[in-house]
């Protein structure tokens, strides 16, 4: 609300020095803006004031549970615009504001100097008001322009921002996803991390590793009337064995999950669970708090719905509900409970169906506590709900990316990203228990490779649901993205064997090896008269991709007379691990089928 | 600040549905947005709510001084993003804001009607809950779908935010600035002003007609040695006989003030004063206030100075004297004075050197009193304070305008204007008493004639001052934008005789009789292939300028295809009188030195 009139009740009056277009803030400084571990935050504003007072400036920074606001000066660029920064080195909330303010004795000495400079011989007026300024009794007017300046006078605020600061992996990271079931439980899961650790994953995401109930369970390829031996859906939470605080019995024991989390730790990758809000008919909750569901005028709980499709096998919560305190605390107990576990990400399933205010009350929360949690939302729906997802504390986020395949397609979907990347982390899954786009059912194992590729390096996280590895393309049935023979629904006997994972690992090496790979923000599209071709680069580093996963494809990557590169440097293939001549200007380019270059210029 | 937790202390959960990136807002709703009476207010924002619920939404609108909230319509363009709009048909401030709800009723329409649609027969449980939503005790599903939804449930509002309204004076307006000293006083100016109305001007701005000091008097063409007959700089405020609040003497007498005002209402013209806040050393208040201005430690006051300039002849106010209020009411007391004697047009002298919580306090003061109140600010400085002038109550702004003579100078200008549009007027004189640009010095009657279309045209309020219809163009001095022989410092005798009045009169009349140069927004700019001619359109009027004073120049003026116009069309030139046929594409144009076109496209 615009304040009609400043009263001017104060003894003073209201300060006149204008603090305004601060940056960065996200919407007005409601939301905090992103950062990780070990950034600068780079702080703007426009500050200025009637007259021709000297002004200056600071950054006052209160680091997360600090009690003290440090400061970092901010410099004129000129125009009245001022820049400064800081540095965040620690996860949480950082707290900071602008303060600006006039010096008095900076401005008395500028205005000596220049009547000085102009011959002015009778100063002593200006000398008498200097010594009340710097408290002397008398002063020459070489003692008062060589006085310390630094007077205070007339400081104004702007209103506080904050950053949310998180540690490196919530920007950073390759992911793996698996389903426990498939590699023998925790114990088989266990066994295979150092060899994905090997292949350079950071993260290991498994689906919801709780009981399945009974009640209405799911047959094999999604079918109504499930066998004795089928195993359910794991997201069908909750059964007689418990809730989302329990362990399913068929994955191991408590202690083997625990191993898991330790081994993880020990071999430098991080077990990543799902956080999924909904019971199946057999969760405990619909019993011990029928109140906490969506009921009829009749008493009876009602299974989720939409319309006309029905989901006899889960039960939404009612976040409306009349004990509303009761259920969000217990959706945040489930969290706090597997964070004293050891589990520090956590993939939150459909969090776009849920409230907004209750995402950003339950994120703070477990960050307050430990800020090292990263929350991963699988928000799959319109830009207004990703962003604000994003806004209210979800440190990375799904994307639109399985479903962008040409170059026009990236070019929207990056411009998008990087006009988002404030205070939305992308992780781009190359394919999910749920997604199998079209382009990898007919493009064969070029296609997988193709957007392997495209995953790795456009994004800093990405991520691959397994199978991919192993070029598994068939679906349900035609013009479905859902597998056959889906691990939603039954057991795969599943191993680390793909043709694909001699070039993921490549990959995860660049990726550690080339920072410019590791942000979105760098990003810039690349010429190559070919349109099958999707070229960009990264500061120093050079992709081209041949999307076609069908035909050889040439044509050239051009490299703008705006990067002012040399004429002619090496560039280096991490992939291939060749190096060649490139030049400013047009380079001849030919890839197979899916190929791509991942070039390192030495520039 | 950003909110960390949405601490859940109240009975209901937060609100679920999500307002954001509302609009027209200024600095996140800082500073009203404008308007003036007629116009209607467009108002967008996304809005949106986890799931599937039907929303409603609508601006909630309070006109000045109204005690209850209007209400109109928001409609959604999909992709979350909602559309309404609302007129403003009163000056003042108008405070709005957003309101959002669940339709409960609608949402249950909406389901039973899928379900209906799937086929789908025992509706027995939606029929209970759509009867327990109705509030009867049963319910057909013919009954239910065709019940009145407007449920409201779950509301949200946004912040209130507000719409400055000015009259359409604010907004469009042709200028002529006089000193009356040299039109026989406030009776020779009353003489005058059927022939300005007549030529179409809609306001005569009069420099400051309070009595000016005799100390330290200016000389002609500010000299520091006056003689006996120097009249002095108006600006020089202030005297025996009185201050901001009294006439000069030798301008008339209090009843000739009084009927100049009432002759200016009875020909349909306004009356502008200038709002200098400065003192001569005679002025009244440096005896009965010498704590509202800035003092030395001796006692002695303080002539003001930018060093090593001086102005031995004026005194500043210390608005940061302890006695601010006393000051600050003392000023806002002289505007209202002034106000109550007929005047609503001030012109305000140099506000950039002020304190801006000053003129936010005095012009909200004065508006409330009095919404048809217009302040003009007479700010040449960063663009910084002459954009926050404007947000905080300014309803019109000096601009570059004098100063910017080249297409690619034009160009630059416009496009600032246009993007501070929401918020900023511009007032495109052409010449000031302090500024004579050097193309009008060496362009004669040609430079003059373009300037004014120029003016006329790109900003619908426009001046000029007294001696440019009359190609006035002598420098005190080469390389100066002075005047030789200024009014500043003597009389000159006037007539309302310039040969360009003619034009002046033509523009007038077409700023009249065509809507599109009366918005500044709508501006385009046209293909000319010939860097001295200057060509834009505004909805249906092309205008065409020769910025060269000393030649004929051709070219063409191409109609892009954008604009869908007929392949061919007529224009009429509404300062020739004659009417071509002109085409999409391109046109040829010849035009003498400082020649224009200005035509109505018949499309």
């Amino acid at each position: 609300m615009s304040r009609t009139v400043p009263l001017p009740k104060a003894k003073q009056p209201p300060a006149r020095i204008q603090v305004q277009h601060v940056e960065p803030i996200v919407d007005c400084g409601r939301y905090p803006v992103k950062r990780t571990v070990g950034e600068r935050v780079e702080v703007y504003a426009s500050i200025f004031k009637d007259g021709h007072d000297v002004l200056r400036a600071s950054i006052r920074i209160k680091p997360p549970g600090a009690s003290r606001w440090q400061e970092e000066p901010l410099r004129p660029l000129g125009n009245d615009r001022w820049r400064g920064s800081f540095a965040v080195d620690a996860p949480g909330r950082w707290c900071w504001r602008i303060d600006a303010w006039t010096d008095r004795v900076a401005t008395w000495q500028s205005e000596v100097r220049r009547k000085v400079e102009a011959g002015q011989e009778d100063l002593s007026g200006e000398l008498l008001e200097g010594a009340v300024l710097l408290g002397r009794d008398s002063l020459t007017v070489e003692e008062g322009l060589a006085a310390d300046a630094g007077d205070r006078h007339g400081q104004t605020s702007s209103p506080a921002y904050e950053v949310d600061v998180d540690r490196a992996l919530a920007r950073v990271g390759a992911w793996y996803e698996l389903f426990p079931r498939s590699w023998g439980g925790f114990r088989g899961v266990a066994d295979t991390l150092p060899a994905l650790a090997e292949l350079g994953f950071d993260v290991v995401y498994l689906p919801p590793v709780h009981p399945i109930g009974r009640t209405n369970r799911k047959g094999r390829n999604n079918t109504l009337a499930p066998g004795p031996d089928d195993v359910g859906s794991p997201w069908a939470i909750g059964a007689e064995e418990g809730g989302h605080d329990v362990l399913h019995p068929e994955l191991g024991t408590e202690e083997e999950f625990d191993a898991l989390v330790a081994r993880a730790r020990e071999v430098g990758v991080e077990i990543c669970l799902d956080f999924a809000i909904q019971c199946s008919p057999d969760h405990p909750w619909l019993k011990e708090h029928p109140e906490w569901f969506n009921q009829r005028p009749d008493g009876t709980l009602k299974y989720a719905e939409n319309p006309p499709k029905k989901y006899q096998d889960i039960y939404n919560v009612n976040f409306d509900s009349e004990d509303w305190r009761g259920l969000w605390d217990a959706l945040l107990e489930v969290v706090l409970g597997w964070v004293r576990r050891g589990i520090k990400v956590f993939r939150v399933d459909n969090p776009h169906t849920k409230p907004v205010p209750f995402w950003e009350w339950l994120i703070a929360e477990v960050r307050r506590d430990d800020p090292d949690v990263i929350f991963f939302a699988e928000a799959f729906t319109r830009p207004a709900m990703m962003t604000t997802l994003a806004k209210i504390g979800f440190g990375q986020s799904y994307t639109y990316f399985t479903w962008k395949n040409t170059r026009a397609e990236l070019v929207e979907l990056m411009t998008q990203i990087v006009e988002w990347s404030p205070f939305y982390r992308p992780n781009f899954f190359a394919n999910t228990p749920d997604i199998l786009h079209e382009y990898l059912q007919h493009g064969g194992p070029p296609a997988f490779a193709a957007r392997l590729v495209l995953a790795a390096t456009l994004s800093p996280s990405y991520g691959i649901y397994s199978g991919f590895e192993s070029f598994e393309n068939v679906p349900v049935r035609p013009g479905s993205e859902e597998y056959l023979d889906s691990e939603k629904y039954e057991v795969r006997a599943r191993a680390l064997d793909g043709a694909l994972l001699p070039l993921v690992k490549r990959l995860n090496e660049a990726r550690h090896a080339l920072p410019a790979l590791q942000r979105v923000d760098n990003l810039r599209w690349l010429e190559t008269e070919n349109e099958h071709l999707v070229a960009y680069v990264k500061d120093d580093v050079v992709c081209v991709v041949n999307v076609d996963p069908h035909h050889e494809r040439e044509g050239v990557c051009v490299i703008p007379v705006a990067l002012r590169w040399p004429p002619a440097f090496e560039v280096h293939d991490v992939l291939r691990q060749e190096t060649y001549t490139w030049r400013a200007g047009r380079n001849y380019v030919k890839l197979g089928p899916g190929e791509a270059h991942v070039l390192k210029a030495l520039v």
